[in-house]
């Protein structure tokens, strides 16, 4: 019964029309071409690295599309059970037909070939964002993205500032600085106003929001200029090489920079917390990154204080913040939960931390998904697991403990997976 | 099946009469007089507030009561979702006989003037403590509350001790102390003498508990009466501007004095650890504290050694500390699980917590839950959602996965609801 | 329905016969010759000790074994609940043909002498294996353990480390390993060379793992020759009272040599991180230790780095870091998680920990479960636990959420339970 309960909501929460909050896609080319586009997805090289495969095996300079596939699928076997294995095998059957549950010897062939006919026809991503039910997609841009040559409707765009925050000290982030906005950094007046120059490029381009990943020692504070103009003393002088405390001080300002023009043009901040780069640095492409879990949202008490109307939508990388989260968000008319991110982006860490918001969080601060994806095929079953575990968890939680009606039900479900991303980004 | 065997021993945990363990309740007006002093909750005005309700509309200055329970009315929207709105509802049918499930602008009135009535009656506190099956309840008593006009059988004191513990460089509260106790503070000694005081008033009025609220930073050690001599000194002179040093070896040294007397007098010391005062302080009233869940009860290492005869009844404030909690009170006699408190007392945490707990801490370990109430129509609502979970959890733990048939499960429940209470806090 | 799916799995995955990856087993003296070794064991004590029970009672030098269970048993009342209870009453109705669910006053005689009866019997150990379905168990040996008398394929060595690497400043243990390898220990050359013979002797005794317990703070990291001979010639003449920081510097020298070892012999080198010795120092016989959760696999970073070719079955001792071992081995190809540590070996967050690993890290890559056993007697009701997890687990998340058949369920089982401790090992 409790099955039916489940099965009815997910179909009902399946029949809605999305707007994926948080991918990578690149509008100008945003599907696949051949199947090697899809297993190169860093969680299948990662994965199928760990369990074993040579990274040369793998990412060998000029390497053939389907030779590379064919050497992925040899080395799978392993990953049969990971729910990112699931994602492939769903998406195979939804867009090409696929009949079987695993990729073998014998049918990966048939299957890159069905492939690559059905992703060469001209409006391929269309179809799959119409199959899909999804009408638009964020992407994630370069400060210095020209942004153009598609519909920002359809990908729209969203500000990404590590560079900026992180990177400035690099020569040639400067260089794209100064050419992205006509303006020479020199001190903190005129780096304040080259970031201006990128909001207002990305505000002519129906820019939603502002975003960046953050690793869990940076506590975000306010920096005088008179100490960002010292900082950036040396900085322009050392690039890469400038003290560590200097780094962190424009770093900062650069940070509350970003937050002050979000205020200033009313565009959601996304922060994404808690990720350190290059713990495994002989890994394979993007599949070096982990994390230190002891991090505390504690370290952004005077940022959400500082910029009462700015929203950010807080996304945390281990499951052990989410509780953090819930209570920030409950408390903090600013904070809101955002989705489920990488490590956090499988079903028993959703599920609990999911459960935690639904009964916490104002349903109307609930992002409930986003996708991550670099490649449009996978929105459809990214977004088809998390149906599945929300569908459970209001099954479970929402209709047999609290005794809530199945149409109570899908209405907060459907709040999580749409309505909420239009009032939250001020879209669709 | 299943369902049936949650759904009976349900009934039967709620055949129980309780003792609530720790409440405000203010013993001189214990229950609700308008509805306002229900929706007045900081759960409700912190969560319309996070939701987007200027804290200028909730607290203005002067509010008529029924007007401030149609403001909040009108931004309770975006709450439906959270167990505390369920708390309201519940309470609502219970007590008033409201039939819906939602409060609306067109439903509020009627429910507000029953209840105007029903809070009106002079037996009031007494009906709602029956209705919901309670006999007594502890209360918070400052340490210089004169503890009279009430039953102390019914409302039974607990002594609370942040003012001693971190609040004693205002001079206000050494006034206070002063007056209680008839000593003067001015050296290690007095103070020891002073408290001692007033574990003598208390002890007079049948106190059965000591406690305490603690940021997730401190870990209580013992202070030589010289060093608090020395920092008594200072902070007589400074007070609140006393170096931080100063007023952390006193607060140790309260600390340390409390559970020394804790001993003397066989009272347990109820540590409730892991709050960060005003991490928001432009909330609404009680709305403004938050947490750092990066604490450790090794922190708690050389008090528990230090005191085997004390009873530490323990609450964490996030779920990702009850491990520790279960792992030391499987270890130390004299520490026992505590409820599930502030941010950790939703469904989600409270079942996995629970959960924990059962499997591995000696059953007459557990204090299962308690209300944090402000007023008595609380108790009920949130007793009720912790039976459930409890149902729930002993029906699927251990009647499902363990075999157990079911009287032994509900004695087990019974053990944590209330037999657990009167042997640990010597009552009822 | 669901729960016939559960039987049937655990039926199939019962019928496996394993290999114990760890445990504590004595090979000369390998089961219980009375109750008072099953009773004996720290889960009894300790808990019952928690729950009351003076240390003099349990501890009293000279103790006859029937008295000692008797007393025991008068104090088990408050430990019915939990799971250590339930592995006493699941082993006793297996081995001993016990009917009742709980130990009384009544019944516990009886028991005691059908015990020591069957118990006294020639082939007792064998019998209780075969009746276990266990082929092989791994040991865990001092440094110094000459590996004779007993059959190394069934009892297969492992090379337990602690004294190597913490305790190298106690002069007995210098004396130990000089004795062991004809090497005398002056500076980091020779140092070297010992442990290299340390190796020698167990690889010419079938060892299969290498293997620690580490305190939550330690972080490996290479020393250089030199800074090992400075460390050394302090901790020569001072002992136990050398400076912290050159046993430190010891410790990581010794570590980083067995990891090189380790890499020169092919042997896993078993990791068991975040344990806290002598936390409570007047608790009962190994019922002492407890932790601090805040630790992070970053930590080991370094390690995991520098030995590729090292595979490094990783046990922490707290759910809330099980996330970060589950990201680790998903990244790491030399990083597999292993078993259910200690105090996160309790049916919730065994649960909750393997959904999380069996999702998203490669099949090959997971050692399901370990005894950690003192006697034989205790594989049985241990593993039982587990693997009716596992059928929940894999029922619930794979059968009903993903669609997975039966087989496909019972095959992933099984490789946690037996095909990964073969490869992983290189044994059975």
């Amino acid at each position: 019964m409790s099955q039916q309960l489940r099965d009815s909501i997910y179909e009902q929460l399946s029949s809605l029309v999305l707007i994926d909050p948080h991918t990578h896609i690149n509008a100008l080319n945003p599907a696949s071409e051949t199947l090697a586009d899809i297993l190169g997805y860093h969680y299948y090289t990662e994965l199928a690295h760990s369990a074993g495969t040579p990274k040369e095996q793998i990412e060998e300079p000029g390497l053939d599309p389907k030779e590379k596939v064919g050497r992925l699928v040899a080395n799978l076997g392993p990953l049969e059970n990971t729910i990112q294995y699931s994602w492939f095998i769903e998406l195979a059957q939804a867009f090409f037909g696929f009949e079987d549950d695993k990729l073998t010897d014998s049918n990966w062939e048939a299957l890159y070939n069905t492939a690559a006919e059905k992703m060469g026809q001209p409006d391929w991503p269309d179809h799959v964002l119409a199959q899909s039910k999804f009408e638009a997609v964020f992407l994630t841009n370069d400060f210095d993205d020209p942004l153009e040559g598609f519909d920002t409707n359809k990908y729209i765009p969203c500000l990404r500032t590590e560079d900026l925050v992180f990177h400035l000290a690099k020569p040639n982030v400067r260089q794209r600085l100064k050419q992205a906005t006509s303006t020479s950094v020199g001190n903190a007046a005129t780096l304040r106003t080259a970031i201006g120059g990128v909001f207002e490029n990305f505000m002519a381009k129906n820019v939603k929001a502002c975003a960046i990943s953050i690793p869990p020692g940076f506590a975000p504070e306010p920096i005088s200029d008179a100490r960002a103009d010292s900082a950036l003393t040396e900085i322009l002088i050392k690039g890469a090489d400038a003290a560590e405390n200097q780094q962190r001080a424009i770093a900062n300002f650069v940070f509350w920079t970003l937050a002050e023009y979000c205020d200033e043009f009313k565009l959601p901040f996304d922060l994404m917390i808690g990720v350190l780069r290059g713990v495994y640095p002989t890994g394979v492409f993007q599949g070096q990154d982990l994390y230190d879990s002891r991090l505390s949202l504690i370290q952004y008490k005077k940022l959400f204080n500082a910029f009462p109307q700015v929203t950010f939508p807080v996304s945390v990388l281990a499951s052990v913040t989410n509780q953090e989260l819930v209570s920030y968000s409950w408390i903090f008319p600013n904070v809101v939960t955002s989705g489920h991110w990488w490590y956090s982006n499988t079903p028993t860490y959703i599920q609990h931390d999911l459960a935690g918001r639904l009964e916490a969080v104002p349903q109307t601060k609930q992002i409930g998904y986003y996708s991550d994806m670099y490649k449009l095929e996978f929105a459809l079953p990214k977004f088809n697991m998390y149906k599945r575990i929300l569908a459970k968890v209001l099954t479970e939680r929402f209709c047999v403990d609290r005794g809530w009606g199945e149409e109570r039900a899908v209405n907060l479900g459907a709040k999580l997976l749409r309505g909420n991303i239009e009032t939250i980004f001020n879209c669709g």
